[in-house]
């Protein structure tokens, strides 16, 4: 099989257990059916790894992909997914990073790279182009993550090399450890601790192959209408290349959606002159970073000049790190969150639950289900940055209560009992991002069917935060339409973005009109495989459909497609959205609607054999009635 | 003018008020005469800098100056000096570092880089090759050192290059501020201060030029000697290389004369199973770091892997760090002194000096000097080191008390007052290192003379620490005879070493007897100028009489050449070495013979005509009678 341009063609496979290195053909249907990245991730996870087997033990796979226009002179598409099931969720976990690795990656010939098995010892991998090595990693063990990446290039004398890897959160499976490249984080779904549980430390990459174009012409083109496209757009440069994300942050406090203090307060809290966007970048920014070759470098540097936590720096703190380390755990001090932030990147930590989690056992503390002395002396309240900072080591470290923490709200609730799961702000596990979704029912729609749980980066329903009219406009509030609208967003404006890959905030900002016509333009010059529009917008369905065959396969169904009792049961309590709620009946409503849009059995929440068919996906339907599921 | 091989023969010279950049030849009779590093740094400094000129004024110089065995096949001498007039001291500013930078700079082309003047903006200076540009650095002030490198690389493209820095105390012109490059520091008197009075952020490198042997044959039989004195030291390899100079924190203790409690009480404080090398080794140790072609890598990386330091992690801490951090501040909780190692190399703090001055402080309150308010509430008792770690970055970005603390023991002595001199652990305003010398009297004597003030660096005296008989043996209690021995390890041990320049642990280790023959080889077979093992051996006593000459010409006399009066009124008082002490009587003596040997005027401690015209400086005899000095 001959692969051209944007794919390299090559899968490379690795096991921790046997030290076997292997190298594959990509399957060129896969190739076209799952386009790239998340797609040919998951395709791989659901052949691969079978049923109910421990995310945290050998059987597990961890899948580096790219795609098609990772590589590529294209902007802001050098991007990987970082594909496991999940140790918090056990669904589909899946997760993506910018930065530099991806696109070395890419260089270094690979389309993905599988880690399979669990070394011995504690090992990280270089790949050199063609050169495979398993190393020694236990002089890096235990080591934060932006020394992990200076160690590792000192040790292969290579200073261009791009490095992965997990900080000691990851080591210690903490279930919401993340992968760390560069200054950019596979962020969600616990995958550092996939890869803390095979004993890699790191993925070192250094390649010097070229990607190549198929249609100079036609790519040139795609390229020109591009950046034309992103120069036109009113936000894109004027706005998010100087605010990056955290320039949501006063949107969602006048919407009224900024959830606050563990989802118990109006979603107005965090003075938006302390900790909002404009704040951030007037007082905190000195620089920008950002992704392989992106012009628009959202990576804000921001610094904390005196005071206790003087010296931290970050490139963020990004709009969901503002909530969880601001809003979330009522603390209004810029510094600490950017404290919080670097901390979270240097142990290995996603910043969302982290702080998440934190907010969970500052209510337990507060409602009286955790005593000082379970909390190990520690005076954890709303709005004690100090307290909050220690918290953040101590669940990195899993000390004393850091070591239940680590576990995630879903499952320190199991353990704390004492009703204390009325608290754990999470949807299959996956704590929740900082849209009140009380307030923008089709995100809800979406962070209760996301594949990976409760998720806004999988079906984010920027209509109902911007007034975006594409596809079309919609009344946030509304409960009728939102299934239809929750399939578009997760098919197209996600899963498209997540497969070749492509950065979903350009997508949102300047392309979304034009994306699938501009994205198989790129696909086809770059690939020499023309598939038009629809076939792109097929993929992302597909990619939703075998996600979800993977969680049905698991045991998900219906049921599962739920939020947590606080918010079917306690309306917003003020602001502009006051008494806004999505109870049960709303819920089911905008269910129905979803699964009749998708396709899918609404007993079950399967998808059917007919659109699995539909989809080419006759493999999975059958498998699925072998289970009897639906 | 044609340089061969070790020397370069260019000098770079950037003035950062004008803007103008220039190169001019190393002149042949000073490349000979001071041979490099240090010898070369101190005679531009003499030359260029007028006399009584504000150290962290635009008429200070800052030189980087490399030698003619840097960049070479040798290892272990790729090493850099950085001069200028000490904002600390007021006398001549000399400290040297290793790591990669000082190598890079020698394959651009360089043997020193002269900066002038002082920037109106914030900037670093990019040298690629030959090309040289003055670049903006507001995006990276305020940033800690270890980001700033790498934002820096980021920033002009080029992750080979070696990046020099200061961090925050540099800015802040914190007066022991040091400079960083890669893990490395020009630790000592304040150098950072003065690159941060020019407003000078970083500098980067990237040379791609080599080195040039003249005489191949006997430069290769040069380093079959290095080498072979190295695998044959019984210290290098089997002790220093596991446990760096940590190691003699023991030996300090054992003799005891590890200097603790701000010198107040016996040398034997520290447990050595908590803070000792073997300690550091056995429970922290995870890897080594190395300067640039180093065998040896003595630099240890160490690691708290839990408690509330964990996640720090730095190459050291070095015995005197234990020290400043350890025995003087009478904290035995080790992973403290790693954090507070590391805290000063990202803040850019001589670690020495910081631990010393933090020592001070806490004397102070503890004889009621200072209050809790007049530290800001900061309880800051001996042994308290979550206190000592907040104070280190309070001085680090001069918050409230640090302000006060930043300026030096000296002269926060001078300005608190009511005694408070007596507690001020400095010689000429710098602060002491970790060996107790009224149990160690040529060392105390190469304290008291150093061209840098109270500087283990210049003049140690192994001898006394390891009964190391080159170049012969002594008793460490005898005061007689320690002039002459104080000369040699000045001239021979240390300015030999400082101008080639070449590693002062592998010399004490591995070629201290056959040192000069094996350096005049090396310097003979890479520069092509022979220069005997008496020239070489010349050449560092003229290194110690310019530097001299430059703090007589600031002022400086035989009155200087004194100790802190606790040293000279209060004997040791427990310990092996109970009761020892250098009284004025005994010091007088150590002088009289010292300035007897070096040729050196009694009354006032300057060189004579008749020494100077010796060494080839009439034109600096000639200065200091126009000065009337002596």
């Amino acid at each position: 099989m001959v692969f051209n341009g944007g794919y390299m063609g090559q899968i490379l496979r690795v096991d921790l257990t046997t030290k076997k290195i292997s190298k594959e053909e990509l399957d060129e249907k896969s190739a076209q059916m799952f386009i790239g990245g998340a797609g040919v991730g998951i395709e791989f996870l659901y052949n691969e790894v079978k049923p109910k087997v421990d995310p945290l033990g050998p059987e597990n796979k961890l899948i580096f992909s790219v795609g098609p226009l990772v590589g590529s002179m294209a902007p802001c598409c050098h991007r990987m997914a970082v594909v496991a099931k999940s140790p918090l969720t056990n669904t589909v976990g899946m997760a993506l990073s910018g930065g530099d690795f991806p696109a070395e990656l890419k260089f270094a010939g690979y389309d993905a790279l599988i880690v399979e098995g669990e070394a011995k010892n504690q090992v990280y991998i270089w790949i050199h182009d063609g050169e495979i090595e398993i190393r020694d990693a236990t002089g890096f063990w235990g080591v934060q993550t932006l020394d992990t990446q200076l160690f590792i290039k000192d040790a292969i004398n290579e200073p261009r090399a791009k490095v992965a890897c997990i900080g000691p959160a990851g080591e210690k499976m903490v279930r919401y450890a993340c992968i760390i490249n560069e200054r950019r984080a596979a962020g969600r779904m616990g995958l550092g601790a996939v890869m803390g549980s095979k004993k890699l430390k790191a993925i070192a990459v250094r390649g010097t192959n070229k990607v190549k174009c198929t249609d100079e012409t036609k790519f040139k083109e795609a390229l020109r209408e591009l950046y034309d496209a992103m120069k036109e757009s009113p936000v894109l440069y004027p706005a998010f290349s100087k605010l990056g994300t955290a320039m949501v942050v006063e949107r969602a406090i006048e919407l009224g959606i900024f959830a606050a203090k563990n989802w118990s307060a109006t979603g107005v809290f965090a003075p938006v002159e302390s900790i909002g966007g404009e704040a951030q970048e007037k007082y905190y920014t000195i620089g920008r970073g950002a992704c392989y070759q992106c012009p628009v470098r959202c990576g804000q540097r921001r610094y904390v000049k005196s005071g206790p936590y003087a010296g931290f720096i970050t490139e963020g703190p990004e709009f969901e790190t503002t909530y969880s380390f601001g809003s979330m755990t009522c603390n209004n001090y810029l510094p600490a969150i950017i404290a919080a932030d670097r901390l979270c990147d240097e142990y290995g930590l996603d910043t969302i639950s982290t702080g998440v989690v934190i907010a969970f056992a500052m209510e337990l503390y507060e409602q009286g289900i955790l005593s000082r002395e379970e909390l190990d002396g520690l005076d954890l309240r709303f709005g004690d940055h100090e307290a909050m900072i220690e918290m953040v080591r101590r669940i990195a470290y899993r000390e004393g209560i850091g070591d239940l923490l680590a576990e995630g709200t879903k499952r320190a609730a199991e353990i704390i009992g004492k009703g204390s799961e009325r608290y754990a702000m999470h949807i299959k596990g996956l704590e929740l991002p900082g849209y009140d979704v009380r307030g923008a029912k089709a995100h809800g729609l979406s962070y209760a069917t996301a594949y990976t749980g409760g998720d806004h980066g999988r079906g984010y329903a920027i209509q109902e935060i911007f007034d975006t009219p594409v596809p079309y406009s919609v009344d946030r509030l509304a409960i009728e339409g939102k299934g239809k609208l929750c399939k578009w967003n997760q098919d197209v404006r996600t899963s498209v973005c997540d497969c070749m890959p492509f950065c979903a905030f350009v997508f949102d900002m300047a392309i979304a009109e034009i994306a699938l016509e501009l994205l198989s333009k790129f696909y086809g010059s770059l690939t020499g495989f023309n598939i038009t529009p629809e076939e792109v917008e097929k993929a992302g369905e597909r990619v939703n459909n075998i996600a979800r065959a993977f969680n049905v396969r698991e045991g998900f169904s219906r049921v599962d497609d739920t939020f947590p009792k606080r918010i079917m049961e306690e309306p917003i309590p003020g602001g502009p959205l006051k008494g806004q709620i999505i109870n049960t009946g709303q819920l089911n409503k905008m269910l129905d609607e979803y699964y009749e849009v998708r396709g899918w059995d609404k007993r079950t929440g399967a998808p059917s054999r007919k659109k699995l068919e539909e989809l080419g996906l006759k493999h999975v339907a059958d498998e699925l009635a072998r289970l009897r599921k639906p």
